[in-house]
């Protein structure tokens, strides 16, 4: 690497030369943007530059110093380092050699109350900081992945063209757009992580009932999920869940599944989705029970120890295709519940920290390159196009007639699960979840008599306005609150 | 006021004279405990003093200087006021009139790890912080709470007496014990909070079925509540539900619970059990669910728009009778579930931060004093009792056999209110988790097949130790992960 070629030929810089980043800054390059490339150690940046240097203009760089008079101004630094402490570390080296008008583009999944933190600290030194949410992984990251920018609508102009180059296109539009200012890219990404533990619990439920209440191979059940893909649940999930059904473990001619381990991980962004959902007070339950789902699977001891506790008699429906059609309404509906709660919940964020969050543009951008991708998106897309201003994604004309024609289905496979002994959280909590918005009285009023009984926190009345507080311990008068 | 009186002659004092603060003083002054009374209007000491002075010995105090001035040593130095700043501010007001070897009581709703904060900074000062959990509201607070210290061993030895003098009673026993070292306690008291909202959620379930599934009146859904308070489910709760639910509206002639708005309101610390019980990875659906419940009642707008969508066709259950049993067992079954996933956050917590919570001894303080308080506690007291180092209070002969029994119900219940489209996310839950535990094998082996599919995640195998990595996009060979 020569110092010499490092000065101002970059169009934009990325730093941090793992997998991601390695990609990230292919796949720009591969578009015909030039591209300074920098990491701490050197030798990574050597060895992209010596494997992939023929796909497009790299511009190495050994220093910071370097690496920033590589870039064209206002520079674009995308910094593809690990969440947390390192991205600050790396704001701290590089913020001091940026002037007024450059952009970080923390390209990591972080929180995004730190984005707000980090935004707000560097707009008051004139940089622009864009928190922004990259879905897809690896392959998304080279191929085209969904991009999920916030920061400020001026950094927008000046990186999303780029952005927009390197994204998935579903019918030639890139999944990708301006979320909104400061932590709006990341709070969605977060968001789209959360729906995504929801999907996958809701494959997982509907596999394990085609399982156990059918006992069906895990070889049919994939051909169920090739089915199901060809219709309405078209998605990637739905795609790669019919792949590892089929697939056999080579050491021991077993279904593959069957021999993986069932104690599923999480990194923690659906954690975070519930855990802000509950500060802003919306009901995220189809994503709480699917991190739960995932932390029960873990608690290897706890399972061992309740193993023996007693289940119904085992019994199994005669009807496996039948039941499968009432599965795909169930998976159908819930997801429609699933979907209608994180929407919900970036409403609630984009008011709450005023972002102006447009919630079709959101189905739009994840209709390609992230793991959610599906043809449902689309459907999204289109109840808020119909109604920008939709209260809940539940009563979008296709989705109320979806949701009333599953509903048969969906109540029974609740019940039969229930029946049976297959734990079926997900679907339950969405069945739950539908059937408590449409209540016309819900035991929330004998919640908060009961508050009032205990803690003279006082409650309102259907019939009057006002705060009241009825004398529990006395002579039961009702007085003002 | 004189300041003369101010020396030294106290043996406790109490800072924040609202509600709970005042009957807290008023507590220890009618145990023959003389108190210090301090608040930052002098207004409200004068009024405690002339009001109930009579009850016992208060020393009143105009400034803080008199107040700790009025104190014994070690001091001993009761904070009622509300968490968050005002704590802090009334800490750093009193923290330099202190000594080594003082003690400051926090008496309200911190969170715990606020009471981390400040415990350590306060021990570098040699000055005690014992966050205390309270629970039982203002009368508690009178007339005996549920007391739940936190903080060092040592400050027990000089608080314990006079906390377990104005703790309630039960069979003799104080409902009040040193929970643990520093946020223990009120790490402790914000289980406890989550527990309650689960139970109450569980509780308006139980109410909302035999309301509607069986087209229950309130007044007959009252004596079925009082028949339960006979029995098994015997509580201060299921108590004072009846006497809600008996409740007639003075105003309108109508049941009060029918004239109450059905948007319950919460106060925070549900809403932080199941964000602590995320970041510890405790699966406490129950009382996620709960919190979710009271959100989504809340929603009016989404309520609105969503009333109007299919519910199943209107139908009745002839058997009322037989359905209350069976929604007794659920409401049985479900409730053993919640405080399963409650005590397994509080074992989480302690070891996370070294407390070494006796889970017993919890079961045994919550006995009186406090809004769960039940009869069911003692078998959760008995369950340690057996069997100290229990995994999950689901194993414990009793609720094994209970859970065994109460199955069928359950499931009957469950499915029925599915069937009918009546919410019962908690009963739902409840089973789901329950069923999930006892699970041969999970769906969680497909979901971590899926994290491998599409981001590498690896897996691991039931038939060999290792961490593992399918090739998906290539021959799908398993290559160590």
């Amino acid at each position: 690497m020569e110092r010499g070629s490092a000065m101002a030929q970059a169009r934009i810089g990325v730093t941090g030369l793992a997998v991601m980043g390695r990609n990230l800054a292919r796949n720009l390059a591969r578009h015909g943007h030039p591209v300074a490339v920098h990491n701490r150690t050197t030798s990574r940046t050597k060895s992209l530059v010596e494997e992939f240097g023929h796909e497009g203009t790299f511009v190495p760089a050994e220093t910071p110093e370097d690496f920033v008079a590589a870039l064209e101004r206002p520079r674009r630094l995308v910094v593809m380092v690990k969440a947390g402490a390192p991205t600050d570390a790396v704001i701290d080296e590089f913020a001091p050699l940026l002037e007024p008008g450059d952009m970080i583009v923390d390209g990591g999944n972080a929180h995004f109350l730190d984005t707000r933190r980090r935004e707000q600290a560097l707009r008051e030194r004139g940089i622009h900081f864009v928190g922004t949410g990259i879905s897809g992984g690896e392959e998304g990251a080279l191929h085209g992945p969904s991009i999920m920018p916030g920061g400020s609508a001026e950094s927008y102009a000046a990186l999303g063209p780029l952005l927009e180059d390197i994204a998935a296109k579903v019918d030639g539009t890139p999944c990708c757009t301006h979320v909104g200012p400061d932590g709006a890219g990341h709070f969605v990404k977060m968001v789209h992580n959360g729906i995504e533990y929801a999907d996958m619990q809701l494959i997982g439920e509907a596999y394990d009932l085609l399982r156990h209440a059918c006992g069906l191979p895990a070889a049919e059940i994939a051909e169920v999920f090739r089915t199901w893909n060809d219709g309405r649940l078209e998605s990637y999930l739905i795609e790669i869940t019919a792949e590892v059904l089929a697939h056999t473990d080579a050491a021991t001619g077993r279904p593959f599944v069957d021999v993986v381990l069932d104690q599923a991980e999480q990194k923690g962004t659906g954690r975070w989705t519930v855990q802000t959902a509950l500060d802003l007070g919306v009901p995220v339950s189809g994503i709480a029970e699917a991190v739960f789902a995932r932390s029960a699977s873990g608690h290897a001891q706890v399972r061992a120890a309740a193993r023996g506790l007693p289940g119904p008699a085992p019994s199994r429906l005669e009807e496996a295709a039948a039941f499968a059609d009432d599965v795909e309404k169930a998976l159908y509906a819930s997801k429609i519940v699933a979907y209608a709660q994180g929407f919900h919940q970036i409403q609630a964020g984009s008011a709450e920290y005023g972002w102006d969050v447009d919630p079709g543009a959101m189905a739009t951008i994840w209709r390609g390159g992230c793991i959610i991708r599906a043809r449902f998106l689309d459907r999204i897309r289109a109840a808020y196009d119909a109604d920008p201003a939709l209260t809940t994604l539940l009563t979008d004309d296709h989705f109320a007639e979806a949701l009333g024609d599953a509903q048969d289905a969906w109540r029974k496979v609740v019940a039969t699960a229930a029946r049976l002994g297959i734990p079926a959280p997900g679907f339950s909590t969405a069945l739950a979840y539908y059937d408590s918005l449409r209540a016309e009285r819900l035991p929330a009023a004998l919640t908060q008599a009961q508050r009032d009984f205990f803690g003279a926190h006082t409650y309102r009345r259907v019939d009057r306005d006002g705060s009241f507080h009825t004398l529990w311990g006395g002579d039961r008068t009702e007085i003002p609150g």
